[in-house]
Order: C-alpha cells, then sequence, then structure tokens
C-alpha cells in the first residue's frame, strides 16, 4: 500500500494512493488516527479497516488536485547516514568507514516532497543527495539484523539537501543539513510488504533533466538492516521515525569544479517502485 | 518563576515550585494546557491566570512527594553545542573553534532530572558533562543576538551525558550524545525574567561528592544569545526547543588516566539559582 499525507481546500488528510487517484482514509474511516504516526502505532486495526473498504466506492480525489505533505509532518528523529556508498566515498576524498556514520537532520528540515527548496542567503553551496528513506513500525532497541525487517514500516525517497560550506565548516555535519526545508522525502510512504527486499532498487537524481546520480539501493555499504540494528544499540527506536539511509555518487560539490543548485533549478530524486519528489529551488 | 513537569500517583501535571511546595497548575487553572510546550506557545495568558491565584491556597504538594519528569517531554529539537569553555577545549587537546560546533541529542535521550542514568552494556565510557540550558520561549528564524533574549523562555541544569567510545568511533558525535537517559535536564524551568542575564553563573559537578567540574557561564566562549542567532540562521527555532550551552573543563575523559562513570556511582549537576539535578549511575 502506499499512504501519503496530503490536504485539499487546507484541510490536512490522510489517504491511500491508488493509480491517479488518491483514496481519503480520513473521510473513509472515522475513527482513523489524525497523524501518519498515530495510523503506524496502530496500523494492524488500521490494516484490518482498510481491507474492508470498497475502494471504487470510496472518498477520494485525482491525485492531481492534492497538494501531497511530508509523509511524517513531526518525526521525532531523522537520522541519516553518510559515506555509505563506495563511489560517493570516493568522491568525497574519504576512506571506506570501518564504522556507520551517523548524524541528524532537525525536524524543521522536514518538507513536502513537491514544495520549493530554499536556497538560504546564509549559504553559496547547497547540494542534492537522492536516498532511500525507511519508516520505523514498531519501536525496539536492541534490534538484531535479522529482527529488523519486522520494524520497518515502509519506504520513501528523500533528498539530504546539504549547505556544503555550513556542513564543512565544523567537524560536525549537522548545521549543514538542517536548513528549513532540507529534508523533502515522499512522495507518499510505500508499506515494507509491498517493496519486499529493498536492497535492489535504482536510484537517481535529475537537476533540469541532467541525470546526475545514478546508482542502485544493492550498493549500500550498510544495509538497512543493518543501519537499524546499529541505531538501536544507542537509542529506542520509533514509530513514525525517519532514517535516509545514504546518497551514492555525483553530488554537485564533487563534480570539477562544484556545481551547487541555483534559483529555478528542478530537482528530481527518484527510487524504483517508491516514486519521484520533486522541488524547484528557490533563492531566498 | 519556577515550572516544573511532574507526576503523583502515576500522573503528569504541571506545577509552580514555590519553596518546598509545589502547585499544581494543573489543577488550580482547568483551562491549562496539558504540556509544558504548549503552556509556552500560551505563556501569555497563563503567566495572568497565574498571577490571579491565591497561591497559599492554591492545590499543591511538598516537592518531597512529587516525582520531577523532564521540563519538556518531546521538544522538537534537542541542540548542543561542543567545546565551548576554553579550559575544556584545552584538556581535550583541540584548539579554539573558530565557529560555534553543533550537533544533537536525539529525542530519546531526554531524561529525568533525578532518574538514574543507564550505562549501556555496549559503552564502557560513559561520561558527565555540566551545562547551561535554555529553552527557547517564542519561534524564529535570523533572530539577531541583539533580538535573541526576547526569544529566551528560561533556563535548566543539563547533563551532557556522553558514551566516549561511541561520540569519537566516527568524525559525527551524535550517537555518542544521544543514547537513551542520557540527557537529563532539570530540575525545572526558571524563567528567564527570574534569571535576568544567564552569563554569571557558578556551575559543577560533584560524582560521588568529589567536585569535578568549576566554572562560571560567564566564561563560555559563544554566550547564550551569540548561540540563539547562529542557530537561527540555520533553522527556525520553535518554543520548547532544549539548547544544551557547552560544559567547562573537568570532565572525566579529561583526567589522567580518564575516569568514566560506574555502576551505582552519584552525579550531581548544578547551576547556581537554577538548581542541582541527580543521578544514580546503573549499569545495563
Amino acid at each position: 500500500m502506499k499512504l501519503a499525507s496530503f490536504e485539499i481546500g487546507g484541510h490536512p488528510e490522510i489517504g491511500l494512493v491508488a493509480g491517479t487517484r488518491i483514496i481519503s482514509l480520513t473521510r473513509a474511516l472515522p475513527g482513523l488516527p489524525g497523524s501518519m504516526v498515530e495510523v503506524i502505532v496502530h496500523w494492524q486495526s488500521v490494516r484490518a479497516a482498510i481491507g474492508e473498504l470498497h475502494l471504487d466506492s470510496a472518498p477520494g480525489f485525482p491525485l492531481a488536485d492534492v497538494v501531497l505533505r511530508a509523509p511524517i509532518a513531526r518525526p521525532g528523529k531523522v537520522m541519516a547516514i553518510g559515506m555509505n556508498y563506495a563511489d560517493h566515498v570516493a568522491e568525497s576524498g574519504a576512506k571506506p568507514p570501518a564504522h556507520q556514520v551517523w548524524f541528524t537532520k532537525t525536524v524543521n528540515s522536514v518538507h513536502a516532497p513537491y514544495a520549493p527548496i530554499k536556497l538560504p542567503r546564509v549559504s553559496n553551496a547547497v547540494d542534492y543527495e537522492a536516498e532511500l528513506v525507511f519508516i520505523i513500525g514498531t519501536a525496539g532497541r536492541y534490534i538484531s539484523k535479522l529482527a529488523a525487517p519486522g520494524h520497518v514500516f515502509g519506504y520513501c525517497v528523500g533528498n539530504d539537501v546539504s549547505a556544503r560550506d555550513w556542513q564543512l565548516r565544523t567537524p560536525q555535519w549537522v548545521l549543514g543539513k538542517s536548513f528549513d526545508t532540507h529534508g523533502p522525502f515522499g512522495p507518499w510512504i510505500t508499506t515494507a510488504d509491498e517493496v519486499g527486499d529493498p536492497h535492489r532498487l535504482g536510484i537517481r537524481t535529475r537537476v533540469n533533466g541532467e541525470l546526475r546520480q545514478q546508482s542502485n539501493t544493492r550498493e549500500l555499504i550498510f544495509d538497512v538492516f543493518e543501519q537499524i540494528a546499529h541505531l538501536s544499540e544507542v537509542m529506542t527506536l520509533e514509530p513514525g521515525d525517519v532514517v535516509f539511509s545514504g546518497t551514492p555518487g555525483g553530488v554537485g560539490a564533487a563534480m570539477k569544479p562544484p556545481v551547487y543548485l541555483r534559483d529555478a533549478d528542478r530537482v528530481q530524486c527518484e527510487v524504483d517502485e517508491l516514486g519521484m519528489i520533486e522541488a524547484v529551488c528557490e533563492a531566498e
């Protein structure tokens, strides 16, 4: 299933994407929780209720008529791993990491999948990073790699937008990763059962139609389940936590000379089967 | 005023600390929002309502009879600055930073001011860091240093508990800063108007009664208002955001040889006028 957060007429709703239509679960299921995190928490019963809907007659809209929001509006955590594709490690002039390198994107970076990315006036080096994003479904600590698949609710496409000047100004990357609007993801959550193995999906970025990143999630150095095992040694993972799983080679910072995003640039990030997110850049 | 989150009989309430008593604002003011973040958002009207209470006859409890919780249960962000006292920079073998060095503590680290600190089985190097913590009152972006005081709701004492092995295993500190229970703060929020100038407060840590850290917030390299100005160049700060403002010299990692926290150690962190937080360490 593909679950989306959307608005129509300014009213926030939760929907089920079915081809070119979006069914409003908010309208079809009067007891539905108001937030996607709560839908995830109560997924067993929500899924059962969806199973009893007559989708053809359920209330809905043409997908083109609604405004998609970030699938999770206020995640408790947005974790992101760096240096997790060999070609990106090489282009960054780094060594392959012995350990998983984690940072965070703060909640203000969370952004809708088709909304404009702001180019802040205090940075001259805003870059894209297409990523497979996964959403935690059930809470856990000390989750083994073997048990990890049972903790994934679903997958999205993300753009780990990065202000390289701020990212590299100090040894800690977080500020450069956390500008307002710099964490778009979506366009919706594709549930884990529909995806199956997440390590076989093509991933790519186009800027103004030009192919910049092209790889496959099978190239992840630390895969999704190893990431969950490692993170959960430290922290209790919770439903609705959002994890950016790393970007492949081809970022603008590694071009010679570097090419950063400019006003009116159109950035498309795509992962096979999960969809595409797309933003026009807006100088502040 | 001193505002606390507490529970009694398992029921969460918000209270006003008055000497050795805590007045239940939850009981005294029926319209009070349920969360401290919402109290901060609606502070003008809440403060007015408090002003009309007869404190002597208001419902309350002996402070010793309640269990204090983290003042903010689910902050949107927990930001923390590193290398922000000269003596701590020196003991860490680092150079004075040219720019503010920021990292985050994830929300799972948020912890009550007197609750046990867990020593995880995957770390052998858990350390303390006493810090002045400030709480954002009003939202803003691009806040000037001059305007920054108007965005501070209040102050707490924090312990930026740090698993040094995890902190230094990769260049990114966040995992070492984000273990469950490793972000206690409190014991309550002292409002900014009561504190006045926050850059004149003694700060200290004792471990099993032994004085380990002792400094004064006047020694901050980047002060509270410079921190707000810098952070808000990147991110919209929001009511209830929590900021750890740096630790002075005297951490266990800098002792020769290093001395880390052990099972049953008692750690007390204190800031003048703001109170003390205290935890017994518990090996997992």
